[in-house]
């Protein structure tokens, strides 16, 4: 996309974020792993009950398992007395049956016995001797019961494929005796820092140089993102070596991120390297965000590849709105569009901020409380490298069509 | 504490996480590990930077470097020329000495060179021929410029002891130079099971049992608030057993989960163990909630011991009061209060919900759209096992001093 005078124009982060995500990317496989490490991850699979649960049928309360029609009209002053046939022990299946007039002691979690259908609590009973308990209260059937198909049938489906798996459904898996599942691979995300001047943090720094923050910072947003960062170093600014190492990680991952060098030839490298590997190539250059606008994104062999502006700040931006939303697709999850994937706070903005329509803002800021409110305080300064970062809460976003927000407005804060 | 009647009173939930957090706790010791791991995990030591960064004035932009003086009333229509020496090149200290009239190339990131404090844009420039270039704008000193120590002075507090990290902050101690950090360690939960009807899922079950679904939801409770799961298997209901294998996770972990077991035998045991192990002992026996009323919560040798309720339900909630608040004070987190520690989202309530006044009521509902509005719709019913731990998107709490929501009203889930 080229402007009248011939340059690179930005796009629009929606129309970007389209370009991306209508691209059919390499699938994921699968893999099968035991339920004690499935916190997180995403069924590849419909789970299919293989039984009736609880199987049997259930006492929800301590108290005396009856044949309801026992207890018809029973009631504190017209108390019925009813002869104790022993009792149910937990996790046996109990071998009394008891007849009419019967009735036998029963845990909560008890298995009825043969005779009967409803359990009256202990409350609502007296013991009058070994023999003869009177029941105080009449119970219809199936009362404090749960019957061997309530919980779940077998045959019914209990999970849908594309499942990101909570704690509950872990142990609802247990419940069902599975313990193995299929899930989908972690996404891979290869990370590819650039730049004469970058250099690991832990080689010792010559003036004029600067440590990789970059790559740091995404190894920890892509673990957040439930993937698996892979680190593939540093490359000078050098076309082949860039060449090189990109189509070596488009092999080995499922995006790749290549950052650093905020110099013009990396960024010439960057987009020529997606253009001449991959087929569609170079998909945008340039997005109407700040911090971020210098984006890249392409696809080379259906694996995105970005090239991230170098400034650490429009590190968390670009990869929050373009490389978040694509692992989410690629990771298989079926993402319940209702459930906000951060957690987030409102707040009154502290001051005014003002922002150019055509450009979505993303301001870092800290949250304090005032007056009685939480304000939004914006993290202002050129020299946003890593104090800012450091220093920040969350991030405001103030919409394309926006020229400020004013002091005083609620904000959502979307919190790091 | 009795109730008049001589029955144990349940203490509100207030009291009982009061009773809790005001015990001394055994304290978690540190380990060294390599910021590849430190996502999420908590600074044990402040961090102080080790020196200056960015470490040289270095140029925020593409342009020229200049001696402001140099370009004093310089415009569009009033250009001032100097004299080109050169280019400063990425990562590299520049020779080069600039004298009045003297200017050179200079790319973002690079480092000013001697005799110059600010750097005017490109676009602001226009080469005349290999020598000489026209300036179109004036700038002051240090304009476009990042000063030595602007971003982080040497000596200065970067991480305060406490921190959880985040992506960013990784980012920032590569900055820094920082590849090893101090923490603490993970907290240790054990999951003792408990239950003569209790199997594990993997084991085939016989009529009357039942799958041990708490420990596996347990299991991922615990890895959802960054502490590592400890499963000491099901015990048999016999005193002896349990109180031997309390006294072994006390010594292996910081805290102990007792569950399953419904059965009062279980219960009694579970507070007895705890009594007769520890000092002191028993803090608490029934809580205020719903569900999750027959909480036992204890300490022994500075380690928190809890009997959860058996019910399936009822382990997400008393987690989520009891347990997750002790591992946060736990986990060292200097945990700021602004911040919520779930991702939460408005919704309507979909129907009336009645609650009992002296009771917190921690309600399971799903999200739907609906008229355009997000609802929050209670799943209801008694057989609250399995199905309905799965459908749930999130709680919604009724406080203690409320009689139940309208239909309508604005609520706030509490989302899994």
């Amino acid at each position: 996309m080229k402007d009248p005078l011939g340059r690179e124009e930005a796009v629009k982060v929606k129309e970007a974020l389209r370009l991306l995500m209508e691209q059919e990317l390499k699938q994921l496989d699968t893999e099968t792993i035991r339920i004690e490490e499935a916190y997180k991850r995403v069924l590849s699979k419909d789970i299919i009950s293989p039984e009736n649960l609880p199987g049997f049928n259930r006492s929800t309360m301590d108290g005396y398992a009856v044949n309801p029609a026992d207890t018809f009209g029973a009631s504190d002053t017209m108390p019925v007395y009813l002869q104790v046939k022993g009792q149910v022990l937990m996790g046996e299946k109990p071998e009394i049956n008891i007849k009419r007039g019967e009735t036998c002691q029963i845990p909560t979690g008890g298995m009825l016995p043969e005779g009967t259908d409803a359990v009256v609590m202990f409350e609502y009973t007296n013991v009058v001797d070994d023999e003869m308990v009177e029941i105080m209260k009449a119970v219809s059937p199936n009362e404090n019961v749960i019957l061997a198909d309530e919980d779940v049938k077998k045959g019914e489906p209990v999970f849908e494929i594309g499942q990101r798996l909570r704690p509950q459904d872990i142990g609802a898996l247990a419940g069902l005796g599975i313990v193995e599942i299929e899930v989908f691979r972690k996404p891979v995300v290869s990370i590819i820092g650039t730049g004469d001047e970058v250099v690991p943090p832990d080689k010792p720094l010559s003036v004029g140089e600067v440590r990789d923050i970059n790559s740091y910072n995404l190894f920890g947003l892509i673990q957040e993102s439930n993937a698996v960062p892979l680190k593939k170093g540093i490359v000078r600014d050098e076309y082949d070596k860039l060449k090189k190492i990109v189509e070596d990680a488009v092999a080995e991952s499922d995006i790749v991120l290549i950052t650093g060098g905020s110099s013009v030839g990396t960024k010439d490298y960057t987009s020529r390297v997606i253009d001449e590997l991959g087929d569609p190539g170079v998909l945008f250059h340039g997005v109407t965000i700040k911090p971020g606008k210098p984006l890249i994104g392409g696809i080379v062999s259906g694996v995105p590849v970005f090239g991230l502006p170098g400034h650490p700040a429009a590190i968390t931006v670009s990869f929050e709105t373009f490389v978040g939303p694509l692992l989410l697709k690629l990771s298989g999850e079926k993402h319940n569009p209702l459930i906000p994937s951060r957690r987030t706070v409102k707040a009154l903005l502290s001051r005014n901020l003002s922002s150019s329509v055509g450009r979505e803002e993303h301001i870092r800021v800290s949250l304090e409380q005032k007056d009685g409110a939480v304000r939004a305080v914006p993290i202002m300064g050129k020299s946003a490298l890593i104090r800012t970062l450091v220093k920040a809460d969350g991030i405001v976003v103030i919409p394309m069509n926006k020229s400020g927000v004013y002091e005083g407005e609620e904000v959502e804060v979307r919190l790091f």
